[in-house]
This record gives structure tokens, sequence and C-alpha cells, in this order.
């Protein structure tokens, strides 16, 4: 079964995905932080005999303790957990579908964080199947539920909604000419958020940046969504306007060649080097400078961070070894697009 | 007519090519130093009327005060007359074959300056024919000639047999282990020199040299060459060993096929980047990392000078549309070669 992510995506050549997130907590039970193992391992069993009880066999269940750090890290690097839980995996549980756009953390920060990925921009039929499972899950779970402020959370800033609905966007020209911490000042008196999506800090490795709504209480998860989604449409026409003034200079074209180049013969590449350079080629494709699927680079950011060339390999690669393996594959996968624009 | 120099050459891995130059002066006239400009002309029309008088048609004749700047300066970029030999053109001519091989300046530093240009290691084959032409030449014009010192030159250090012999190297892992200025101080004691064939003073771009005599005083052109040839030829084998050795690290492989990936895509390139990755472009097909020819690569480094390519274009083009003018032209060439090694 194919992954989501190589899927054809709505404004695909400056939104690389959308994610709804929600929270849940089951009232029973005081949230995860003041549960010991035990009782983790209880709750978890739970929202499994809930999730998998309709026998559909919809879920893969993974017990988060059993896998290896890198196993652990690549579900994180592929946007499948968040970097919080690949670390005390004692009494967590991951339920994965096959295609691995449904997601299900259990005992994370709350006892269920929901979360459902789509590629390009589609925030409502993200939400439609995330709020779907939810229907399902809360007609089988008691969830903690307060009629006056909403869902409730362990971390305040969650309650209400327990909406996350955040955008992936890749804004090399935006980028590249300085404009996106203004952006970010702008998207943040709007209540949204807009970091670094790979790596720490605000350095966004490889341009890609993810937005999402910050405000979960006194709003419907209609209304976030029309708000991030109108935000995201305005950002995408700056950053194509960008692009298009960019690459009228003949330098930034022979940048973007260049890349291309060292991309499809390097023999060691480093994650940081392919980030910075697969950056540049796909702003390449997406300008259609040449022509190379924009899913296909998706696909190849996904798979070639650390541990998931780690977890792939099954062993724990010296950086070295990870960076020949890294450039082998990545000449593959560009060398077999068959362009015939150069 | 092919060039000579897309010739296939022996230890053409390493020997780039081969030239004899024989200095001869006409026992008639002062120097060239010591003449005006009609008298420059008269010498020209003389040695002219000898070299062309078997109606063989061998020489092109060009007339130095016709040609352009640029025309001129790609003469000298492909070796074929001096740098001196593109200023103060009036009263100089040249003498070429169709091929390039053979090269006849007049009324440079002295009268005649006869030059035979070979592909690889051939300094008897280059020799020969020099010889050949200067037996014709000499049947037909009285030549300054003493028979205690031999042939007279305007400048002391070529009196004798006023034969310069040298061999064009390409020395790029002698030049990136350091050990150039050490093998330069050893074949200045053997009465040899060696210098950058590219630019000036003592940085060789492309890593490509030049070694050749400094004594034509008491010597024969016979043990000139062999001693030449005997130098050579263990310069050439320790560079292969240093080739050998530097590749067996796996980030100068690296090296080598990111140099072929930026050739093939960019588009701009500066002659001095075009050198540097070509120098490892060619250490690469030497060393068979892939399949490239080794004279077509000779014949890229000869045509991607940067007055050959005002030459070839027919004006002065600004150094950035040379720029992409030659990133077209290495990645049309590359791209040609049908390599399947990728």
């Amino acid at each position: 079964m194919n992954k989501w992510y190589i899927e054809k995506g709505d404004q695909g050549d400056v939104v690389l995905s959308t994610r709804i997130r929600l929270a849940r907590n089951l009232e029973a039970y005081p949230f995860p932080g003041r549960l010991d193992v035990q009782s983790k391992k209880k709750v978890c069993a739970e929202i499994r005999d809930a999730a998998l009880s309709d026998g559909s066999n919809t879920f893969r269940w993974i017990d988060m303790a059993s896998l290896t750090p890198s196993q652990a890290v690549s579900l994180a690097e592929r946007h499948l957990i968040s970097p919080e839980f690949t670390t005390d995996r004692e009494g967590r549980a991951l339920l994965l579908t096959e295609d691995e756009s449904v997601s299900i953390m259990l005992c994370e920060e709350d006892h269920i964080r929901l979360q459902v990925m789509q590629a390009g921009l589609a925030l409502e039929r993200a939400y439609d199947i995330a709020d779907k499972i939810d229907t399902m899950l809360d007609q089988r779970l008691q969830y903690a539920f307060d009629e006056r402020i909403g869902y409730l959370t362990q971390c305040p800033t969650n309650l209400g909604t327990a909406m996350r609905a955040s955008v992936m966007l890749h804004l090399p020209a935006l980028d590249a000419t300085g404009r996106i911490s203004s952006l970010a000042a702008t998207v943040s008196k709007l209540g949204l958020v807009i970091r670094g999506a790979y790596g720490e800090g605000s350095s966004a490795r490889g341009s890609i940046y993810q937005i999402s709504n910050q405000i979960t209480l006194g709003i419907t998860e209609q209304a976030a969504i029309d708000n991030l989604r109108a935000i995201t449409l305005q950002i995408v026409s700056q950053e194509r306007a960008a692009q298009e003034q960019l690459l009228k200079s003949e330098a930034e074209i022979d940048k973007i060649w260049r890349a291309r180049g060292v991309l499809s013969s390097a023999r060691l590449l480093s994650a940081d080097e392919f980030m910075t350079l697969v950056s540049l080629v796909r702003m390449g494709a997406a300008r259609q400078i040449f022509n190379l699927s924009l899913e296909k680079l998706n696909e190849l950011i996904v798979r070639m961070q650390p541990a998931t060339i780690n977890a792939a390999s099954g062993q724990n690669l010296p950086p070295a070894k990870r960076d020949a393996i890294r450039a082998e594959a990545v000449r593959t996968a560009l060398l077999t697009q068959g362009d015939d624009t150069q």
C-alpha cells in the first residue's frame, strides 16, 4: 500500500502536507504525567481495544518500548509521532494505519493524540478523517469533557477543541529573501505560529516550515481550519511570486541545476547538505525548470533523515556509512525519473 | 581535418601533449628586436616563400596584425603561439597547418620559431616532424649558424641546438599531496624546468604543468630529448601511484563525482572553476572511475579558455555571457559521451 506522502496534493508546489491532531483523555484516569507504567499500560490496552474492536484491522499496534532508538526516532522524522514520544517509551504505544496517514499516540502528553496526515493542502479532508475516528472512539470510551470548556487536556494551551491543525510548507524563496521572520511576526498576530519542521530552533533545514493554529479555546474547529487555510493560501501565493522573482536570476537557476548535479552524482551526502540541495531542486521542480516529481522529492526528504536510514538498514550506522547510503539512494531516486529536459 | 589534440596519445592518462620548438634566424638580417616593421615584413615574406615554395599548401598564412585581440590570444591559449606574440603584432606572421600540429612564428623573438605539437608523449615523432620542416627551410634559406656554437639566437639561453622540448602533464595527485614543489627542485638539478601551463606564476590552473629542457648548449637534440623522456616517464609513474593512493579515499572519489555532476549541470562556469573541476574529472577518467574520453577532455580544456570562447563566438563577450556559453558547451560535451557507469 502506498504511503500517504507519495500522493499528489493540492497546492503541492508549496504545501507538502497537512496534519490534524486531536488530544483526548479518558475521564477515569489521571493524565499520563501522573500515571505509573502499569497504569499507562492499562490505559493503552483500553484504547487499543476500542480502536480495534470493529475487527477491521485498520490499525497496527506498536509497543513503543519494543522499538530500537532508531526505529523510534525514524517515526518522529516521518512526523508520525512527536520527538518527545521517542523517550521514556515504557508504557507508551502507537496505533498506525498501513498507509501511515493515521497515527494514534497513546500516553504521550495526553492519553490519546490522534493524528491524520494528508498530502498537500487538505485541511477539511484530514479533519473529516480525524473526526470519524474520534467519533468511533468516543462511542466506546468515556472522554474527559467539560460542557463549558470543551475537551480537557494535560496542558492548558490545548483546552477546548484540543485540535492542532498544521500545514507543512516549502518556502525556499521567502527564506532566501529573508522574509520569513516578518511573516512569522505577522501570523503570530493572527493566532498562528510558524516554525522549522526539521531541526531545532529557528533555522529550518531545507526551508521546510510548519504553520499551525495556536488557539483552541473559544473557537470552533471549523473556524480554526478556515483561518489556517486562508493564511496558508496567502503564504503559498507569496512564495510562488518570490520564486518567480528569484528565478529571473541566471545565478539562481545555476544554483538549482548544480544542486541537482551534485545530488545526482555525489558519493557522500550528509543530512544537512542533502536538505540544502533538495530544497533547491524542489524549487526547480516546483517552477518546472526541470521535470521531477514533487511527490518523489517529498518522499525522499522523509526517507533520507538519519534515523530513518538507520531504521531501514536495521543497524545503527556510523555517519560516514549513512552518508554513502544516502548518496546512493538519492542518486537512484533522481536518475530513475527519466527526465529529458537537461 | 581533426586537430592534433584529439588524437589518442602515449601515456595519455598523465601526458596531454608534447611540443618541440626550434629557433632559427636568417643570416642576412639582424634579430627581430632590431628590425623595423618594414624589415620584419620582408623577413616574413622571405620565409613564407620558402615554406610555401613546394606548392603543397601545407601551411595557412596568418598576418598577425589582421587578427582581433581575441583571435590572437586564442592562438596562445591553444599553445600555437607564445603569449608575447599576441602583442606588437605589426610585422609578425604565423604559418599554421590545418591540424594545428605545426606552427611557425615569424619575427617573434627570433626570425623563425618552428613548433610541432603531438598528443601524449611523442618526443621522437614531434622532433622528426620538426626536423624535416627545418631541413626543408634550411635548403631554401641561409640560417645564422656558427660551427662551434650552433644555431645563433637573439637570447643566449637558446644558443646551440636552439631546441626547447616540452611535455604537458596533468598532475592532480602530486598537486593535491603538495609534492610538486619538491619535484620542481629535483628536475631543476637535472637541467629541466617545470611550470604551470595555464595562468601566471607558480599556481597551475587545472594542475596542468609543462616540463621542458633548459640546456641547449653543449648537448645534442637527441640527448636532450632522451633526458626529458626519461624524467617524464618517472613523473608519470609517480603521478599514477599518487592517484591510486588518493583514490582509496571515499571522500576523494566523492569529490570527483561531484565535479562531474557540477560540470554536467551548471548553467554558469567561470574559467577558474572549470579548470578546477575538469582536473578532478580528468583524474576520474584517467583512473577509470567512469568512462570518459581523455582526448575529449583535453580538447575541452583547450576550447574552454576565455579568448578561445570569444574567438569562436566572433565577439568580445562579457564574462557572465562567456560563463554561460562555457557551461553549455561543457554540459553538451559531457552528456554526449554516452557513459553508462553512473
